[in-house]
């Protein structure tokens, strides 16, 4: 039996709930081991407290669903796109369902529309919460996708500045980037690829365009990739020949602003204490107001999901969380700095994903 | 005054709406210009009967939406990340709005519970079937982009099927077509491109791999940009080397129902009869049951749109609507032919917007 499912069925047990609907792809895949994408058909694994799975998939999809989900949903039925996706759910619910646990973050109106004329529960709770509770911790197989996908993004990142020569534009790189993602296997970017030349980085919302690389400024890589279904991201800062002191003193605080928080990483710890060590750093090297974002965001189905890490959240770290910690430092007119790694929270500490080196190199 | 917005008004007035919430990134763009991706911040353009339009922006996003959106919304406002952005929508809120019109496709349950619970109007309709209406038939500036969007994409396959030899990997020409879409300026492919050779091309769901490019098969690339906001989309099947017969009769034959269909569009007819002529000719040439999918798809912000060009839509063709023509045949073990075409519209008959030869040529 499947351990997550496991799960949801003790979360409808203490919390009184009759069934669990999960529509999201991704969350299909996290509770079953079936990944698709079923474009605007409907897709839904219906899980009956006290009673065994139904996978609902379009009838073309059946095959790779029994495939990957067979071990673990017994029943597995198909809609054809002649039939009424919701009145085929309406058979496949068990008789007696009150209170139904659907995701309301990812659930449109209009669907939740023809679900709850279909099915005609008395209510309907979120079951956003247990399952972020669920995915907020990573398990040893999570972990080793995670570090594939920062192996593939390293080669990338490795790759992409053997390329940068001044008069590269920041959109020539983006493309060899996203290339070579592709090349090595990843599913993808796990974001907008950013490479930001001179004072560019200086912008929170800059977006590459056709701005050249030049002698003396700084140059921002930020990039990521999906790999097996979880994402990576890392964020690098270059000098392109030689920099000016200034932007030497900006790199310094940011990358002791990092060294901070990763020390401070290790089960029980706040991940308010995380952003703090890197802020007391940065503001103690006179950057303070330059680190105008948290310090980073949780990590894996999605490039962004739970935890924020930022000043103001008292929640303590667990093993196997995943996280990024990327402190940056930005001086309008003069370009930014960022250095962004991907941590694993362990027994005893942290394990650094990331492994790309952090001092600052000259590239160019 | 903007047209469109007034178009939204006037559906206001026919329904008895008392305000309409856009939240949909993509139709804030298409009622004002201003594109952006909020991420999970909140965006939201409140258009009162009978008063003037209101955008509430994230507040690091004001300049760029007084930008783009200035001459159209006379009040822009912020909310920041420490604001409640519902509370915000609240006090912009004029008195008495009974019947709100959202989104319900776009808008998530969530949100749906938040903005209700903010507002408290009395109803909520959906505002989808007035978006779609207007959407479908396009402006000329609209048709001019995806022209645009077109014209990339084709340099973008030019350039690709110059790259073909045997020993060529499926996703090494999907890396190198990618590189090129970044390159010649658009914001990126519009959906996963694909590159099937040989057998796998007659899978309906096939995925590019590692499958190698062979001498004496079929090889089929369906791609497309978005650039400027619009997509484009175009399939092309070529011949790597010498062909069989057998695949020289299924090319004849797709070819012959795309120019059929093609030679059926104009105002007034209906949108099946297009399915209809390139259906007849391909079973006329033996390979009906080898068809095995609708006709096209609309085609405009979004990749797959309204109308659907199947059999079954009675609904006749508006000049300025746009949408692919995509007759296929798809033959286990041996291969699939598909050839997908953009088609705008025009007061007397139709302008093909893909220009991109048809003839099968030999290409590696």
């Amino acid at each position: 039996m499947n351990v997550r499912i496991n799960q949801m069925h003790a979360y409808m047990d203490d919390n009184g709930v009759d069934a669990v609907l999960v529509t999201e792809p991704k969350h299909v895949y996290y509770l079953t081991g079936f990944a698709s994408n079923p474009h605007e058909r409907f897709l839904g694994l219906l899980l009956p407290r006290g009673d065994e799975a139904i996978l609902l998939v379009p009838a073309l999809d059946l095959e790779a669903a029994q495939a990957a989900a067979g071990a673990s949903v017994a029943k597995i039925h198909t809609h054809s796109d002649t039939d009424d996706a919701y009145a085929v759910l309406r058979s496949l619910m068990p008789a007696g369902v009150r209170v139904l646990g659907i995701e309301k973050e990812q659930l449109s109106v209009r669907r939740f529309e023809a679900l709850s004329e279909a099915v005609g529960a008395e209510s309907y709770v979120d079951i956003g919460l247990p399952l972020r509770d669920m995915r907020v911790v990573k398990s040893p197989e999570e972990a080793e996708l995670m570090r594939n996908a920062v192996r593939i993004v390293e080669d990338v990142l490795r790759a992409g500045i053997a390329l940068v020569k001044p008069g590269v534009t920041e959109i020539e790189l983006v493309a060899e980037l996203e290339y070579r993602m592709r090349k090595l296997g990843a599913q993808g970017p796990s974001f907008d690829t950013l490479v930001l030349a001179g004072a560019n980085s200086a912008l929170p919302h800059g977006m590459p365009g056709r701005t050249a690389v030049r002698e003396g400024e700084l140059l921002l890589f930020d990039l990521g990739v999906f790999a097996g279904g979880y994402a990576s991201d890392i964020t690098r800062t270059f000098a392109v020949g030689d920099v000016t002191d200034e932007m030497k003193r900006m790199y310094a605080a940011v990358l002791d602003g990092n060294l901070r928080a990763i020390e401070a990483v290790r089960p029980g710890a706040a991940l308010a204490s995380l952003d703090r060590a890197a802020r007391d750093s940065i503001t103690a090297a006179g950057y303070g107001p330059q680190f105008n974002h948290r310090l980073g965001h949780g990590l894996g189905l999605d490039i962004h999901e739970y935890p924020s890490v930022h000043g103001n959240n008292a929640e303590l770290l667990r093993e196997g969380m995943t996280f990024t910690i990327e402190p940056g430092v930005y001086v309008p007119g003069v370009g930014g700095v960022r250095i962004e790694d991907d941590v694993l929270v362990t027994a005893n500490g942290v394990e650094v994903l990331t492994r790309f080196p952090k001092e600052l190199t000259v590239i160019g």
